[in-house]
């Protein structure tokens, strides 16, 4: 078998390509920015150019993965995807498929961030998981005796969708309460934000808008021991914990990977997770599941799932 | 391959035993009383003499499907169950394979109904569906790609065990808010005994205490169109239509099947199911999931699952 895989991961900025092999190891990359390209065809042939340039030793390609937002692997599409240039549902296996003449497999990112964790990351060993992508929203990937568990159209995995508070916080879904409001950079950032206005907090944070917090200016003044900042993670975390409690009822896994920008917060976040969690869960499920941070690497974990992606289709 | 299977459906009263063939047929049956068995070993015995006296014709049989409360098909074994005669946890698959000499499968009633919809019921062409069993409490059985999703340790499924409502009502497992505490036959009564209390409806039903009322005097009342007997269906059928739009957003399947008590209901459950899922559901999920009454007979849905696990088993 061919050892070396062309990864993309489509983003609404820029768009990352790179050689892979099968050890997970990166051997050239290039990015170009995705907005650039307001036809989808145009897109491609950038990238096809592109993946002339990195190739110099013109290795034989094994096929393409590709990560992209709300990327469908049934119908190897992206589908209404809010922040890409292109409208509707585009059918892009096909196109590339056509262009380089390779096998092409699509995921969404949090599905290619759990195929990455399974072939390169701490995964390896774990039949039954859930990797939580924990970012401007919540996404999760998860895998069931040993597959990623896809669903009957491709949609499972939507853990960010879950209505968890009744007349909750708006969602960009358009609905009330979904987890992802509170569970994710985006509802820590929120949470902040509510405990300033209360004006409860003698606290460093200082914000007339909620766009002026960062979920890296939360993580440093919690980690100088400010209370308000403290308190933002600890109710973060409840949610999360509760939420995964109930996941445990469904799936019974041996194990959450965290990744992201909030798993990067690290005991800031995993400690008051690990709490939630265990103080919510059903009793059967006792000490067989773990809290774990992602050990795929922040920077190239797209690149990587998105090339385990296609390792794993090719090896079935 | 031999086409009939022994059948065995234990509950905490009575234990049933058939002989089954592969088109869900049953030839004959027989049933003992699990109560008089205060040891496992004379329990087993037991069952092994009735099964010689329904099986006259002396069919050679495949093997043996068990369906029991808290059965776990990894370990082959009845976990705790608390409505039964023997303490603890019983690899009750070695047991019967020795005094049978046959392959024995365990799997706990709602996975063993989730076979049975797959192999005789409804959920033949289905790939990916979620059987609810609406009784005392809430169970699921989850089929994920055409497989059983069984979870790392064989407890997946238990979404009756999931909290919906913040110390909302006390479960049996000793936390507050489970699903099944709303969402049952007992939720039901719950729910009607709590409006009734409200003083502020004018029903049919009367009781002093919980115990006086029944899901069916529930059922006939709301059939007649009393307004709290009507409530007590809408509500119930608001946390299940919440919960199962929230299990879309997980699972992704094609289909919900509703099996049990509540399910006999028929429309007077199916259509306010229907209205809060739809109501609460995310958009991507849109007109792609039914929610449908099981297909298989009430009174031998456990044996039919029970044999469907051992089919489903030898066919590997």
């Amino acid at each position: 078998m061919k050892k070396t895989v062309l990864a993309i991961d489509i983003g609404g900025t820029n768009t990352s390509i790179a050689l892979v092999n099968n050890n997970g190891e990166i051997i050239s990359r290039s990015t170009i920015r995705t907005q650039d390209y307001s036809l989808f065809d145009d897109f491609v042939n950038a990238i096809y150019s592109e993946s002339k340039k990195i190739n110099t030793a013109n290795i034989e390609l094994a096929g393409i993965g590709i990560g992209a937002p709300n990327g469908n692997f049934h119908n190897g599409s992206i589908e209404y995807a809010p922040n890409l240039p292109w409208d509707g549902i585009i059918i892009i296996s096909e196109v590339f498929k056509s262009k380089f003449n390779l096998e092409v497999v699509v995921h969404n990112d949090a599905n290619a961030a759990a195929i990455g964790e399974k072939k390169f990351g701490a995964a390896k060993d774990f039949s039954d998981f859930v990797v939580i992508t924990l970012g401007t929203g919540l996404g999760t990937g998860i895998y069931s005796n040993n597959k990623l568990l896809l669903g009957a159209h491709g949609f499972a995995g939507e853990l960010g969708h879950c209505i968890v508070e009744k007349n909750g916080r708006k969602c960009n879904c358009g609905r009330l309460g979904c987890l992802e409001t509170y569970a994710s950079v985006t509802g820590l950032k929120k949470t902040a934000f509510q405990l300033l206005k209360s004006g409860e907090y003698d606290s460093q944070l200082i914000a007339d808008k909620l766009d002026e917090i960062s979920g890296l200016q939360i993580e440093k003044l919690a980690s100088l021991g400010d209370s308000l900042a403290l308190d933002s993670f600890e109710l973060t975390a409840q949610y999360l914990g509760e939420a995964l409690a109930n996941l445990s009822a469904i799936l019974d896994p041996q194990a959450y990977f965290l990744f992201g920008g909030l798993a990067n917060a690290n005991e800031l976040i995993l400690k008051p997770t690990k709490y939630y969690f265990q103080k919510n869960l059903l009793q059967i499920y006792d000490g067989k599941t773990q809290i774990i941070k992602s050990q795929l690497p922040n920077n190239d974990a797209a690149l990587l799932g998105a090339a385990a992606g296609i390792f794993d289709f090719l090896k079935r």
